[in-house]
C-alpha cells in the first residue's frame, strides 16, 4: 500500500541557487543537505507538511540526474511513495506487470530503502518506493 | 504559506489506460473524474493519504497537456501546493521576483483557484498554488 507522497524529487543543475530558490518559493529553508555517494547525487531536503521537497544535483557525469538534465532540462525527476513493507510492495507491482528498477531495495537518501519503477511501465514517470531504515 | 502538497499532475495521452495502470500501480481506485472545459483537460484523481494524483488528457489540441506532451512525452506535468490565501501568496511570490503565468487567481478543477508560477523561475518546475472555494 502506497501510504504517502513521501517525497517528490527536482533534478537541478546548481543546487545552492536551487536552494536559494526554493527557500524563496516555499517560504521555509531546507532542512538538511546529504550526499549519497553510491548515486553521484547531493541533495537538500524541504519539509511541507507530509512530503518533502528534495533537490537533487549530480556530483558525476555517470549520475542519473546528469543524464536527465542532459536529456531534458532541469525539472521533477520523480515521486517517492511511502510504504510499509517494500519487499512486499515490489512483489505485488512485478506480479502486476511493472518494471523495476532494481531487483533488490537499494540505500537511498535520508535513511530508507529505495526501488524504482520504470518510468516506461508507469506514463513517463519515475516512481520510487521507499522504506524508512527501522 | 505552502500548507501542503495538494496534489500532483501527470499528462497523459490516454486517461483510460492511465486510470487503469495508476489503479494497478497505486493499489486504489480513481475517485473521481471531471473535465475542465476552460482547460482543455479531463482529469482524473487519485486520493494517497493527504495528497491526489491527478491524471490529466487533453480535450483539444490548444490544450496545455498537448503541447507537454507533445514537446516533452507523457509525464509529471506540476505540482499543486495548497495555500491559505492564495492572494497573499501571489503577492509574497510576485514580490520575491516569480512571474506567474495568471495575474489573478482562475478556476481550476476540484473546487479550487488556482494561479500558476512560471517554469523557468522555478528550476524548470511548474508550480500551482490552489485554494478550496468555500
Amino acid at each position: 500500500m502506497m501510504k504517502n507522497v513521501e517525497h517528490i524529487g527536482i533534478a537541478v543543475a546548481d543546487l545552492a541557487a536551487a536552494e536559494a530558490l526554493y527557500s524563496a518559493l516555499l517560504n521555509t529553508q531546507p532542512y538538511k543537505r546529504e550526499t549519497v555517494e553510491s548515486e553521484h547525487v547531493t541533495t537538500s531536503f524541504f519539509q511541507i507538511n507530509q512530503t518533502k521537497i528534495e533537490l537533487l544535483e549530480a556530483t558525476a557525469e555517470e549520475s542519473a540526474i546528469h543524464r536527465f538534465i542532459e536529456k531534458k532540462g532541469e525539472g521533477i525527476h520523480h515521486i517517492a511513495f511511502e510504504v510499509a513493507d517494500i519487499l512486499a510492495e515490489m512483489q505485488r507491482l512485478r506480479e502486476a506487470g511493472f518494471l523495476l528498477l532494481n531487483e533488490t531495495p537499494k540505500r537511498g537518501a535520508d535513511n530508507k530503502l529505495v526501488c524504482f519503477v520504470h518510468p516506461k511501465t508507469a506514463n513517463g514517470v519515475l516512481i520510487e518506493l521507499c522504506q524508512e531504515i527501522g
